[in-house]
């Protein structure tokens, strides 16, 4: 039997923060058939918020970091929703949104802290399909957005 | 039985507007199994368009307006597409793109002017989630563009 | 029997490129039941890239080009996922990002360069919803980005 994705994050150093309440008048995700629709998700971690633009505000490596801790707020909505994240069959797609000058074309390199900490926490999994762009801003002057389909075990 | 969403409209002196014609060369949805994917919707009604950046040309008040005529001509096409509104099982997600300066983050609050229309219209059927955001410029200049996945019931 | 795709694509006298290597730590396309999602794909032709910003350095038609060669690229991945291109029932989705100045509002012009290219090889099939609209930078520098949701023959 393979190892519990809960062991995995441990193993990792890596804990599940509190589910974010949603910002305005919708709900963190929606379930339909196998596929959950998880709304955008900012790197918020308790109090603290990534912000600004990238490269001039924050870093490339601290927006990279910033849309790992995006992707832990959202791996803790949908262990909210269906109970276990070992209940997740696949990443099916990441939209990942970088807040950035209209000369910054790295957002890649941004994005992939979101795609690696995937695949180091579900393996093949963890293997998605993407889209990450570069935008004029994001809410709450946030430096990255980042939202997902997942595919549930049926 | 509960009530209809065409006369949960009526009472809330809403009326859906014509089908608007795509752009381009594209159409308004495509239903895949339960599933409609709709296209992005402007805030066009009849002639008049709300165009501008926000929050320059155009209020956030005035561009949360410009959010709700976006989801009614949406749900026009919807209507178009399953012949009652009643058939709608979930509206599943929406992406709420804002028309904005890089110094405005307050794209929730003009996105809210979609999300709280789909809940006084669908109830807890009109709880999605979302993702909205801030970007440089929008087909005819117009101020906010949606798109939605909606379930339709089987 | 009706032609199969890839006689469409010679009599169009297009041929699929090799299929793109992904830039970073994700996959080119991920399937979920019947419908697969490709990542968001670049106007790269072999070592050749169309970048730079729309209108200023690409005008609307080498830009509306560059959105055909993202879709060619596109359908290469998809060949390469599921063995023929005459396995697609549908184009459900396309999501359209023009690179572009804060007041240029001609992104339907730019993206119907891949709405008519998937009108053109795949007939009823290739109708497809859709949203276009412009954002501040893309990876690369890349003047456009398309990513698709498609539904496979079960």
């Amino acid at each position: 039997m393979s190892e519990s994705i809960e062991s995995r994050l441990s193993e990792l150093g890596l804990s599940l923060p509190e589910v974010p309440a949603p910002l305005a008048a919708y709900v963190n995700c929606v379930r339909t058939g196998d596929l959950l629709f998880l709304s955008g998700g900012l790197p918020i971690d308790g109090g603290r918020a990534v912000t600004g633009k990238v490269p001039v505000d924050v870093t490339v490596e601290e927006a990279a970091e910033a849309a790992r801790i995006a992707i832990l707020n959202r791996l803790a909505v949908i262990k909210a929703e269906v109970g276990s994240l070992d209940k997740v069959a696949r990443i099916v797609t990441l939209n990942g949104f970088v807040s950035s000058a209209p000369d910054f074309y790295d957002h890649p390199k941004v994005i992939n802290g979101a795609s690696e900490l995937l695949l180091e926490i579900f393996g093949d999994k963890g293997r998605h399909s993407r889209t990450a762009l570069g935008v004029s801003a994001l809410p709450l002057n946030c430096a990255v957005e980042i939202n997902l389909v997942v595919e549930i075990e049926a």
